[in-house]
């Protein structure tokens, strides 16, 4: 996606330790026009990959949200963002699956009610970054707990050089990405 | 707000203790047309009142990210969501406020980096809730720190009965909600 991959280039900052900031652009500061975009982007990929009566999307918070809002948007069926610690108001029986935590080093479980995800449900997972794939992973795995079917994965940016995809190719769906970095070193990012 | 009134009047369902369970369309499941009408009336009636000239949509992490994003659109501005927890991507000299944690009952740091916002921004914030005003208050002092101007503030529900509309009024900036619930208790709520 031609106006990401320029974002990523000319305001992403690559911070050592397999770090890209992009702060500006994803994960504190968004941009309208962009991330609607993003959601344009993934529902012509997805669907050119085959991924068709799509009923749901689902996402974790919290970076996750805006970029599958858009995405809820382009495919016009709900969004659920997975929650991360449980609200009062969510009921018993909840889906849940753990992925490690990005902020603490632990782990974090990823939530989402039976009140809005049923076996009749067909799912789109969407997040901001395919690295590791353990999030996705979890957010899969929650998803299968309901009996609903995902039929493919979206990803903002992905990390060509960490096992994401690999382990996300095990489930047998697409997976989309709209930004691939290939490497990032202190001379620079090579996103394609 | 008419599709959102109906919304809570047929799935909001008030869980004691002065909560409202509206997680079906605005806390943990989103429609994506209902989620962009209503940055679409936050533009229109924060434009009514008098707001022109906004640089900048600025909300709390989680459940302001939807509605904040769909205020972006319709405003054609950015979004910066102030955050929770202190990512390593955020740089020294960052903008914060404090306002009582909704799930930890101690307090949430919200955060916002100054490479997003300056004192030539005119900022409108919006979030899911008003109801003591803490948390929007927090987010007017985090922003007041950057020498920004708030222009008005958008809640997508008021809880009447609480005194955040009170507290904000201090200010002097339009407020704008969507829904206003005036009471609600065993029977049902009331929502105009």
């Amino acid at each position: 996606m031609k106006a990401l991959i320029e974002r990523i280039q000319n305001e992403g900052k690559y911070l050592g330790n397999g770090i890209l900031k992009v702060d500006g652009f994803l994960n504190h500061q968004l941009h309208p026009e962009l991330t609607m975009a993003m959601g344009r982007e993934f529902c012509k990929r997805l669907s050119q990959a085959g991924v068709a009566h799509t009923t749901k999307i689902i996402t974790a918070e919290t970076s996750g949200i805006a970029p599958a809002l858009a995405a809820a948007v382009a495919f016009d069926v709900p969004l659920v963002f997975a929650r991360k610690k449980r609200p009062i108001t969510m009921p018993d029986g909840f889906f849940e699956a753990e992925a490690p935590s990005h902020t603490k080093g632990g782990v974090t479980t990823l939530m989402i009610s039976p009140e809005y995800l049923s076996a009749e449900d067909r799912v789109v997972i969407i997040d901001d970054f395919l690295a590791s794939g353990k999030t996705t992973d979890a957010l899969i795995r929650a998803v299968g707990q309901s009996g609903a079917e995902v039929l493919g994965v979206g990803a903002v940016i992905e990390k060509a050089f960490e096992e994401g995809r690999r382990r996300l190719e095990t489930y047998g769906v697409p997976i989309v990405s709209l930004a691939v970095i290939e490497r990032m070193d202190e001379h620079g990012i090579h996103v394609r």
